[in-house]
């Protein structure tokens, strides 16, 4: 078996659970990890032993499909790029309002370039939203809720790290039920710093300005965390003209390794699909899958 | 705008409420009924006032596609001959063991007729074939299990009913965890039929030998008959090398109706994908959903 060449492009949480990810998967082969910079801590040399570490995907041969584990806000350009070299890209854009966007900033490139980028592929963006999407189809009227937590919401500790006089913070999402929130936010401030300054900035941000926010400092932020997440998405609605039909979808997992699972998915399924940009929703989950489609279709149809 | 223009073969359960979920979905038209006979009971007549009902296909015009809500075993020959007249179809095909071989028999009449055929669309199989497969994707290894009920199993109430001396049969499939079923089995008997033979024959059949099964003789099986199911799927297993990822799907929902509905958003998938048979984990969830990429994106993702 000829086995997909990827390449993954950062070295965060996201960036060590896809090499794990990658290793499992029997199909492919990791070329080599990108970082900004080829130089290594002891630590990491360790962890990389055996990978190839660059820092510019040029520098590695033959990429059949980059896995884009770097911060949301460089994956627009990051992704251009890539798609720019005849390379598909897979990433886990995350900014729902900004998605649409993507997608038409990277179709043409992708197109142009006999290139597939599949975008916002993780959780949620990612396969809550063919959950979402699939409920829309078995049940059209009606509202879904999508209920996060408990767990540590990624893009909300680093909005908090942002905060000025934050030395090291964690957002914790709790479900209240209906789609509504409550934000469970620990932080370690800086010397001489107002923690009275600091609640109030964060309560403040965009990221928490609309739920209910608590805000509480800490001695150490790092014996609080724990990567396990969880969903709850419930919808209640009609199908045809029939009412109350009742769905419910339940995770309690990992988030970095989810992420990741779904990550090397859509890098399998970049490789099967037309050129184009896509989010999940475009994407028949059976190119997702390691295997044949016999096997497949038997199996789990 | 168009509307899509499908007829509904057959008028049992299934026929009913895909008649509402076409009434109900704001791109189609209902052309026309197909039934055996298009002779009417004064019930008949009622329901389906302003509906055209006919006894053969060929006598509707400019059908795009036909919604097949026949009994499972002629769906094979229906569906190869309609798909002949260049029509799409969409069944829901419920033999696990020869959704396959269904898929092979018709994709070659499908592309050389430039037409579409969903098969096995409903709900299991069909959208519980999507979580299948996506927890898949998601946990590539551990082991899903699918609970049915409590509810009604269509196809186990025909196989009693077909058995010696069965005037009425109904059978109520019970979850009893980790994919096990019990069997709950009621009967209206033929008078001077002897009901421990009945009992005997129920059990020995191929629908009902490997579960655990109770037979219980009645006066009035209509008087049981709830149209209420419902699914639950259980699967741990492992993302990339991290154990313990748990996830469920549940839901309560009307049978025929969830059936009817998802028969529609296939028949409307049918009309935007490349010709040839699939299922319907082959089939991108977008394509089911009526309204614009733009919107269901913006909104779904």
């Amino acid at each position: 078996m000829t086995k997909i060449r990827v390449a993954v492009v950062g070295y965060g949480n996201i960036g060590k659970s896809v090499i794990e990810a990658v290793d499992a998967a029997p199909d492919f082969e990791l070329v080599g990890l990108v970082r900004r910079s080829a130089i290594m801590s002891e630590e990491e040399a360790k962890e990389l032993y055996g990978i190839k570490v660059v820092d510019d995907i040029k520098k590695l041969d033959d990429v059949q499909v980059a896995i884009l584990c770097a911060p949301t806000r460089v994956v627009p350009d990051m992704a251009k790029e890539i798609l720019a070299m005849g390379i598909h890209t897979v990433d886990s854009y995350d900014i729902h309002g900004g998605i649409w966007d993507l997608k038409q900033a990277l179709n043409p490139v992708a197109v142009k370039n006999k290139a597939v980028s599949i975008i916002s592929a993780g959780w949620d963006p990612g396969s809550d939203s063919v959950i979402r999407a699939l409920l829309e189809a078995i049940a059209p009227k009606g509202i879904t809720y999508t209920n996060f937590g408990p767990g540590m919401s990624m893009g909300h500790s680093v909005a908090v790290k942002a905060i000025q006089g934050v030395k090291k913070g964690l957002s914790m999402t709790i479900p209240l039920g209906t789609g509504i929130h409550r934000r469970m936010v620990y932080v370690e401030i800086e010397d001489g710093v107002d923690f009275k300054k600091v609640e109030e900035n964060i309560k403040a941000d965009d990221y928490f300005a609309k739920d209910e926010t608590h805000v509480f400092q800490v001695e150490n932020v790092d014996n609080l965390q724990d990567m396990g997440h969880g969903v709850k998405m419930v919808r209640k609605g009609v199908s045809g003209k029939t009412q109350n039909q009742l769905f419910e979808f339940d995770m309690r997992i990992n988030n970095p390794a989810l992420t990741a699972q779904m990550l090397v998915a859509c890098a399998r399924a970049a490789t099967r699909i037309q050129p184009g940009a896509y989010t999940m929703i475009e994407v028949p989950v059976i190119e997702m899958l390691y295997g044949e489609k016999e096997d497949l279709i038997k199996r789990l149809v």
